[in-house]
């Protein structure tokens, strides 16, 4: 459990019981393993010495108060981890163990094999997402609500048109972040000096080994001190992490007690105010959000670190780590709200036509005075559209009938023409068809 | 001039000439042009419309100034522009301009169309840095020098790898921006509210036809909340920054008084100082990573506003535009000066060698108690070593001429074999297969 | 006239005509002249050296673009700037020229006397607010609207208490960058490696001289890599940032069409939009919230860049120039635009009433509930005044109205204090005290 | 122990151990029994509750993973606390317990009662630190080094002056920070909306006694939304961390092979490296840069979290609580290194005088061109300064001797002249006078 439950409320609770300490070193134990069967294939190893290791060792229950110990003089859990690997050895096993391999070979590879679990959780989730968002998309393909810039409500729109574009944020990082799981998580090693020194030319080939053997990419060189495979995937998540993001922000806003479009969908105690048992509190954004300016600023590490010194880092790469690892939970914690939140989300198109309505017309003062303006002019029907709106407003009768009674419109345009120009349902523009191609984009490759 | 000098000395000369506000102006100006013209082809402007905004237009002599005034009360650098473009032209023309356009569609497009020419140029330095760098990492594959873990001597390397290692940063990052030169620089055209109110179908249809004519990529919807390619932009030019500053961060390591083993090249009044004849400032250094850090910076504004509330940023969107600019040119001026110090970087091979040999061989320990373990055991072998280092240091002989004097070592190993153990470039590992291996990735296309 | 307008909407437009090339001349020139003053003074100059050299460069013409050329290849603008200086010198008086200054002596304090004729003008900006706040609170100390938590209608408060935790923000931010003013911009001198060489004890005298003579601090040390004084300054600037944002929000979502409680003040075609005429968009929010972000983004290089290395830094010095002047800038431009914001908010009450009423009464539902309560127990209590909210929402009925008819209550309980119990205006707890107590802190001290 | 030890490294092992979920709960009951003590002082409860209260619940034992359970669905550790206090209450007791009290005042009130330990404890470390400087910088007050800008050897200082402007910076951020322990570290309460709803005057006395009772500040008012202390502390926690990493990073340069002025203080395990017996890893700068660069960022969740909207953040003040706690661990832990650091450097002031010589003399080229001047004229003095140091470098020969037999020098300069001129230790500058100075100011109150 967390220290001081700050972090609790964010991360995937899931994602917590399965990227812990125990799988850390296990990660390492896995690295270290899979080095001694690479080399015994290579011939670099006696015949057998890998799996003598392997009984041994997984076998081995590791002392982790003990590394926990070790990290903060060693500076990294590789090197504690390693020492008490090697002495859980037999002597005429100890040498082999480790073998060419840096403290910095285990402790890369193994965050990347901590990671890749979290990657395809994350993939799994945005695709919950997206199948939630195509149903909901469709079936709101015409449902009325009013576009609001500014935050000010400007022209109709349709909530399916609005849930195609979190869609599409949400895909496209999707779509960025998917290669990473193949092509974008290297296996390290290089060695002391990133040079596989004491190997030559059998270097390169026990990192390709290695990297087949541990489902993880191979490099074209080792990446001690060039850290553009982590800059791409802080800033992948980090780009999912905006997209959800936006989901919230507008939920949260739409749910706003004055709007109230939208609800939260409810869980068990979710949202309540122990106080004000009318308040529905958004939680579920309120925990994305929380999650996603963390996430933000955990990237600023890593693009501060993309720089590191010669062939080791002092520091750079230590900073790595934690906002790393945090990153993944957290948005993988912030992506299991999500994916409840397009399942459930509760749609209110009535308070979307009550909220068209309250500029008493306003918001159709645009195409009703395109209508008139062939009758009576520009300037009038400018004018004209905006008087009806304001009498409208004040009187809470229809734009349209307002409009009709006018005196420069009675007579001269047809009450159902203008009943059609004040229908924000009829003025939605090109949101039909912005649902049909992202739905057709969504469901593409 | 930039005021105040803070910048100038940061961005690209050729890039602030080309990015200012006259190509500003164009690019808008170029963006409503286009959509009068797509509209005309799709008939919903009467046939000539077009060219005769154009013919008015293109020589009309925008007023700067009232622009600048103009930005302040509106927000934007559009709604002067597009005010001002309709004050300039016929009556009869007047209601065609910027039909069915909002200002986000303008100024969106037009910061594309300003960028574009930066990532292209940016591609080209970038291209310019990985030529010098493929000579240079060939002619030096086997320039021993001494790799540094947490800056402290480690084991030996060459200089070829790590200009290979270099060039692999450099080279990945420019493989991640390339594809947005084609793919990620979006059209904007959604008009008020993101749904082309007014125009169904034929939103869609514009949008395409739009970006074709302008040379920009047709997003799969309008994208005025959904900011994923500005966050792909973005970090895509940090992911170049950090690649960037890896190179100065080593060679203003290497150029240390007491290391010496690079300089910058020179260039006229480069990196003198005026008092202190005998300096050469790594100026070239200090200006990418300046610049570096500062578009660090600006890509925390892009993270933090990816998410942008309903249908138009209330500050989100008006914060990226700056950053996002700045980014480019600060980036474009840092490659500058990179590829410069590729091409000119003076190399002293016998400052690397002074310089391997100044532990007096201790870091030649390793091999040589390799070397000594089957004779003595291991134990024994590691004292010797360590004991021979701590004496070649002492008294300025070579470390395997101490070795060879060693009682314990003396008759038991042949000076030969303890001289091979002992030369630091006998112990480069993968270095030269590193070497090949980058040259065919890099060289791949 | 700033490149592309992107930051144009943003800065001061007062400030910018201020803060720029030539100032930043005339500032460097300030530092020089004060040095030979001091010098002279300390008869380290022969008698009228100091006037002469004023005599010769005040009337002399910069060559602003060679300095402009100048500063990529020197890499500051104070190189250029005392190599012409002191071509423009006569040569008896070139060699007193820039005496024992380096040329981050000049930068530093150049750019502190750029920054301080800001300071003093966000603190007079900041004090307009705070004048402009106290009869606002005051007026409105008892002007009932709905307080919102996560977004969501909760209790009432007044609209004075909100403007008094406004200006509270406001004021903590100005008394922490107040003393910079006076206490917080170091001069700086040291010379080429900070310890006044050839100078001895001199050194610190001239320093704490020039301090006096340029209306500077005198700092403890020179602080060439020690830049708390920088960390202080850009994070006090930060700090107003934050708490202007928080107005800025608050008032965006006030104004939001639905909520309508608040308007920004109008302003020749402020907020106008283009097409939609309904709409007055908070555009003085936007502008605001865009700057503060940027700021933010500003102050995290200078947050990374506190350590810098040995006695001079490398890059990280450089890279703080843009973000801590530009900071200030957009600042000073921000503060404007709520200055305006403060003096000419349209308050809406009878909005706040109307949204009290919205919920039919349920956020009143706990004090009736509490008033219920010692009646027929506290379950009870609960479930009636819920119910009864519900009714009146529906009915659009008044809630005591409703709760006088229901049947658990009537009879029970008096008209008149269940009128009083769900009267939101009776239930403002300590808004008009805290109002009082927010103003006598705002104008103590 | 931290999931993955990816933090642990960089954390107190103390500060871990004080602050975790069991504190987290302590300070929540604190709170809530120190306001029914408070409301029972003001006649708000019956008297003998609040013993009653404390008596059940100090001996209660929360249900840990009930709570950790609980703030997923809630939002916040609060929430689940209060419910678990409430149930554990006797009937009669329950409904005065957390009244008026809102989860936020709850959460912020515990944070900064478990953070005030912290900052003792960074104060603590931080006069460590200074306790250990001031002696160091007097002993070395005139222990000659060279002083270095843009990395590249410029004139002597000395390495006393060295560690005073580290001490400088490092009382600086203490200054900044001390003040907050007294002054800073407000107290929440507010109620639902922050407005006392329910107590009127009461709320503002019942906050300033609560403050009282727990040793905290009182604020002006509740700041749900105003969140400027948590400003002031987040950056002027950062600020010391800049200063931390400024020694990390001078001590980390200087203990290069090729530079080896000082060296770390050892430690059990410290800084090891299995595989080269020759390295001495410095750790711990490798430690304290990775813990500042992660605070760095946290703070930047402050920067941009600064403003939250209306009376209760959605998200926002979430995002707050990890990167704060976080910080101050991570900065606890960093000066813990960064004390023994101080206390246990090893100065090695040969290798400063090495260093000295290796440009052969040319960094004395300036203070020997004066001497030349009156002489020989400037230009030749020049010329002649650098033709020795050239020579001197060379053949290895000392400057002084080399420019007492250059012709042009030969019988025009006593040699003792030259030797004085060209002796670094003689060309220091303010070196003394600033430690003097340093030191007074370090010891001042």
């Amino acid at each position: 459990m967390p220290a001081t439950f700050i972090q609790h409320p964010f991360m995937s609770q899931a994602a917590l019981s399965d990227c812990n300490a125990d799988a850390m070193v296990e990660a390492m134990l896995s690295f270290e393993l899979a080095l001694a069967e690479v080399q015994e294939a290579h011939g670099a190893l006696p015949a057998g010495t890998a799996s003598a290791m392997a009984e041994r060792l997984t076998a081995h229950v590791f002392d982790m108060s003990a590394i926990a110990q070790g990290v903060a003089s060693g500076g990294n859990a590789a090197i504690p981890f390693v020492k008490q690997g090697r002495a859980a050895l037999p002597d005429t096993l100890k040498r082999y163990w480790h073998q060419g391999a840096t403290s910095q070979d285990v402790l890369d590879s193994a965050l990347m094999l901590l990671i890749k679990p979290r990657l395809i959780r994350i993939d799994a989730l945005l695709s919950r997402c997206r199948d939630a968002a195509i149903p909901l998309m469709k079936d709101h393909a015409a449902t009325v609500m009013v576009g609001r810039t500014l935050m000010q409500q400007a022209l109709p729109i349709t909530f399916g048109v609005k849930v195609a574009h979190w869609a599409l944020g949400l895909e496209q990082s999707r779509r960025r972040l998917a290669p990473l799981v193949e092509h974008g998580l290297p296996v390290q090693f290089g060695g002391a000096v990133g040079v596989h020194s004491g190997w030559e030319s059998q270097g390169l080939d026990f990192m390709d080994a290695l990297a087949e053997r541990l489902g993880l990419t191979a490099p074209v060189l080792p990446w001690h001190t060039d850290r553009q495979p982590v800059h791409a995937l802080a800033t992948g998540l980090d780009a999912v992490a905006g997209a959800a993001e936006k989901v919230a922000l507008d939920v949260s806003l739409l749910t706003q007690t004055e709007v109230g479009e939208v609800s939260e969908p409810g869980g068990e105690g979710m949202g309540e105010s122990s106080s004000m048992p009318h308040k529905r509190n958004p939680v579920r954004c309120a925990l994305i959000r929380g999650a996603c300016r963390q996430i933000h600023a955990h990237t600023t590490v890593i693009l501060n670190a993309a720089a590191q010194p010669l062939e080791r880092g002092l520091g750079e790469w230590h900073a790595e780590w934690a906002p790393l690892v945090d990153s993944a939970l957290l948005l993988e914690g912030a992506l299991e709200q999500l994916a409840v939140l397009f399942e459930g989300i509760e749609v209110h198109p009535e308070a979307m036509r009550r909220n068209l309505a309250i500029t008493g017309g306003a918001i159709m003062a645009e195409p009703v005075s395109r209508l008139l303006a062939p009758i009576m002019g520009q300037d009038a029907a400018k004018r004209v559209s905006a008087e009806a709106a304001e009498a409208a407003r004040h009187t809470g009768r229809p734009y349209s009938d307002v409009l009709a009674e006018h005196a420069d419109v009675k007579g001269r345009v047809s009450p159902d023409a203008l009943a059609e120009a004040a229908d924000p349902g009829l003025y939605i523009g090109s949101s039909r068809q912005q649902v049909t191609r992202a739905a057709q984009w969504l469901t593409s490759v």
